[in-house]
């Protein structure tokens, strides 16, 4: 057909408009903490991202090294040299910076200059908590981190400076709750939260009770009754409830490389049908790219099928005879859980498709 | 010193009593369903335990075959040939059989013929519920199952002719839940249980889901909001409380062979402190050979610590805010979950120490 | 400048011709057997490759149900609704087809006809073996298959109507030794295979043997001496040989979902250095974008480093004392071993860039 | 019958001797090094072994520690007080000891002295090479350290006030290749040996590369082309050869707690049967309690059937082709590759059935 076909002229004139028009678009970002786990998964997700060209990984030991010697599976891919953690630095030479260091090193790190220089997004837990970030002043001013839970506060983070990415537990437990307490379906302090985590989500540092031999076929709770994301799920959850909400909240160890699946348990206000639990779900999520309800299967969401995938699984049952509901959440906690919503944010914030670069159907095993 | 000197021949008819002794002692059981995991463990366990001879496996598929051929870690261990799956023949020939077959088979070929000729503990679900025992008659007779959980209900099993061998997520809730409800410390219907089990918890019959690489590195939710072992924990537990005992259950499929850890979540009728929790505790087990309490300790249980034994580790944490106590109990669902428990009833039965055969340090790896 | 913009007409016009270029362009291609793991990672590709348009699933007992009914983790990703497997119908509508079938199946039902109408990569060991396929006649005229090894064969792949897809022991064993047979490096009767495979390559048909707790926290040796792909092996390596390659291979099963390590040894002819040996497979590999070697580490290929990738790692080492050679090749048994080369022989054949939709980064995790 | 009654009086007298000759009996052991698996192992079995007092456990770092505040595993069980690691004080106070320390330790600490007062035997490398034991001079004499393989050894550690306990591989690889040497079946330097082993086998000293999401879900390859216990190894054999035995060794990290599974390849002298391999294995193995030849079975050994267990299970195959043999041993490397192996060879030192207190059937799972 004539109107689709174009003379050569035509065709060198447009490749090279779009060549240009590519790499103007090309946001130049930079992490801050590529040894640990959710550093590393950034960088391979970022590295294959279409939008934006990784330009400096920020170690605290690896200065001048190969960053695919360190990591030998990015050989090939991942070539970048190491630089020092230097964030203003990091800040100067990039659009947006991510940091992914230990709890506690971004609060030390960052100044409203870097704020200045660079879109920030921080995967610790140091501005999570209302309170915690109006503590930290540079300037006498107070960050304006906003909080990073797309499906919740997507309007916020497009506009942030700062983005405090949640944890990992937090996101499954506040994408599997929040849309009952905003329904007004269940008693805000009768939630109860058992989380199994993969050994991945207890860092990288060598430490004994996370060697092989240590926690490979074994099952340990640990930080009961309160795991140190509680507040984050209360402040979030609270939000949008009448009463405070206060939860129980039991973390557990499991002997796998990846993956959170948080059975929650509330009691109901009143009696309500499945249909009207699917409903409050579906209001919340029916738009959501990265939410996937599980009430017309006759399973529940397993780990497996949310791996490597930026997929949060929910699935729920009701108790009749208590009129409890019983929910089960699924994520990868290093993609959905870290760097996959990181990237989420990012994109939001940069206005392109939410989903670009972590659209990764899960692998499954 | 003299008198404790013999002389040869002294010394050879002492050695001649001691033998015949011996022998006259041992008692004769049977195992039926050699071919399942909690099968297997009986066998491991009869076959080194003192005052026992092992003297027939009936099977369903293995009649003449050699056992430690079907099972080679057994090669020079146990030898004996296989019988078929007759009840009443092995009843006639020992003392004492136990039932090692899938739910439903029990019930099926169990007479109170057999019943006469030989005691039996049975490891299925068969006879665990009363009402459901009620229901199967033989000769116009209710058979008088024995709940065959030690701790509570030593007098009734060492009377018993059947033992129902109780379950191995309903071992771990009841022993760890039975002492808050007997001392009223905790609401009766506000009982939420988080089990968690390896997959050998799933027996041994060929099925996609336990394949290996269907359920490695994945964690999974099943029989929500009602596990099968709900109406034998409430109709124990219920034994004990002023009112009906009503649970939430949930139970987890992880990746590991063996082990249970059970969470559970109970709010407490008033304001107590920890040491009457403990006081709670050590009066129902202060003298309980399997049962460790962890009030002392900065952790809380893991698999690891049971992993071979026939103990039951149990910790609490106190929820001061929500009013309600967090209650961590493991087992090796193998043993005090199937194996090790049904050998601690025969022990009763016998009138031998309850720790005969059964005392191994857990293995930890 | 000027020379770099459009005019909206320019635009909408170049918009509508890129369209319809990319859609003409997408091949259609189908994957009979998707219930397999090689399938579903054939799939799971294919679902997200740019340059192909999935048309069609064919399973043997899933006619009519949604893929991602029976996959949850491909929902709102793949919910093709799957067909029976006819492969004459699958070739009639689609340029390409994958048989992701049982061993067997493929030579049963693959017909000159079906040749005719599509192109086809098979996945299963039928048509590997030059004197098997001989045998295999349809109208009179054997097919031709071409031994789908892409750093060994891409020629005749780009021109083959049927493409045997290698086995996955056969890969890493391949690519890990042609280039000292071609520079005449080794004795040709001294190559002896130790493989170690984790438990997806026992495929996905339930069996006692791999279930969970048969296979977890244990090695065993199997199919001695001499594994089924020993003769693919053999057959490709002579090629390039002076004198017949003759292997002793023994496989490992390992408790692990993906990932073979391939450990080889064979006696050199004579003395020869690392810078040598460096030589000969930088002949064969410098330009090879799948192939990554390890010669300047300090250590040796592990599977994680090639986790859900296409990648085959090499590393090697030289024993002085007995003049041998030891080299050890990593490969994802489901990707380079099965889906990611089939894809990367669909490529090849298609004739786009070898690593179109197969270039993930390793998953390390 | 008569005979075989007592008297009251009879018996009293009886049950005193009996009484005292047991307490007589006892042993009294110590365990320098109770922080690792291997020393964890030791303590598990000698508080278990009936004709043994375990005395004290010296440790570096837990002087003041209850045994069981550090591994809650043996609360109930082992409940000693640890002490220092004073090997003197240790020597003084017990008949023998046993050392698990890190390699160097044990001949940095030994002393003629401590020979004198106690017999040790010890886990480390350090004593296991002729070479070595002759510079380690105490008062200018060098230790007389018995290599501690029973099997082949028995005589010399009978006698022995210093035994070297065996290297975990080394124990699989003499295990299963010496019988073949002794007959002359194999040429001398043809042997290549391929170990996996679990990760325990790694030591428990924290590290970065046996965390568990370091090693779990993946498989490598390390001390290429030699194993440090290739000189072990070769010593031990060459003493039952012509010529010199050498052999190329690649050890395997495998993600699995305990095993170790050894493949081993060797070219025949000359064409020899199945039956004449099998007759060199039962002349050295016919009579061994913890050998298990696999000859009749269909199957080759796998490490889950010697799990928990002293024992070391060896099969074969040969391959006609290239006239080689290659053998499979599996033996638990922490008893029968450590721990159990120690007290095989402690008791017989103290002369007792040499199965006592390991004569545990394997568990399987």
């Amino acid at each position: 057909m004539a109107q689709n076909t174009m003379t050569p002229a035509e065709l060198t004139k447009t490749l090279k408009v779009l060549k240009t028009a590519k790499e103007a678009k090309l946001t130049k970002v930079a992490v801050a903490g590529g040894s640990g786990y959710a550093g590393q998964e950034l960088i391979r997700l970022l590295a294959q991202h279409p939008n934006v060209n990784l330009t400096a990984i920020g170690t605290n030991s690896h200065d001048g090294d190969k960053f695919s010697d360190i990591n030998p599976g990015f050989a090939g891919m991942v070539d970048n040299i190491c630089t020092d953690l230097n964030i203003e630095a990091l800040a100067e030479g990039n659009d947006l910076i991510f940091l992914a260091l230990p709890h506690g090193s971004a609060a030390r790190l960052l100044s409203s200059s870097v704020l200045q220089k660079s879109k920030v997004i921080d995967l610790s837990g140091d501005f999570r908590l209302k309170n915690a970030a109006k503590h930290l002043l540079a300037n006498g001013k107070p960050f304006d981190a906003a909080y990073g839970l797309p499906e919740l506060n997507r309007h916020d983070i497009a506009h942030a400076s700062l983005v405090a990415n949640p944890g990992c537990y937090a996101t499954a437990a506040i994408l599997s709750l929040a849309p009952l307490v905003k329904a007004g379906l269940i008693v805000e302090n009768s939630v109860i939260i058992d989380g199994k985590s993969g050994v991945s989500g207890a860092g990288r540092a060598p430490s004994l009770h996370i060697q092989f031999a240590e926690c490979n076929e074994t099952m340990a709770a640990y930080q009961l009754p309160h795991h140190r994301h509680t507040p984050e799920i209360e402040q979030t959850l609270s939000a949008y409830a009448a009463d405070d909400v206060i939860t129980t909240f039991a973390a557990h160890l499991v002997p796998m490389n990846r993956g959170i699946l948080l059975t929650s348990y509330a009691t109901m206000k009143t009696t309500v049908s499945k249909e009207e639990v699917t409903e409050a779900y579906l209001n919340s999520y029916k738009n959501e790219p990265f939410v996937r309800l599980w009430h017309n299967r006759g399973s529940m969401p397993e780990t497996r099928w949310v791996k490597g995938s930026n997929f949060c699984d929910i699935g729920f049952a009701l108790d009749q005879r208590s009129n409890r509901i019983v929910t089960v959440a699924a994520i990868d906690n290093l993609i959905k859980g870290a760097a996959g919503q990181a990237i989420q944010n990012m994109n939001i914030i940069l206005g392109i498709d939410e989903t670009t670069g972590i659209a990764q159907i899960p692998s499954f095993l």
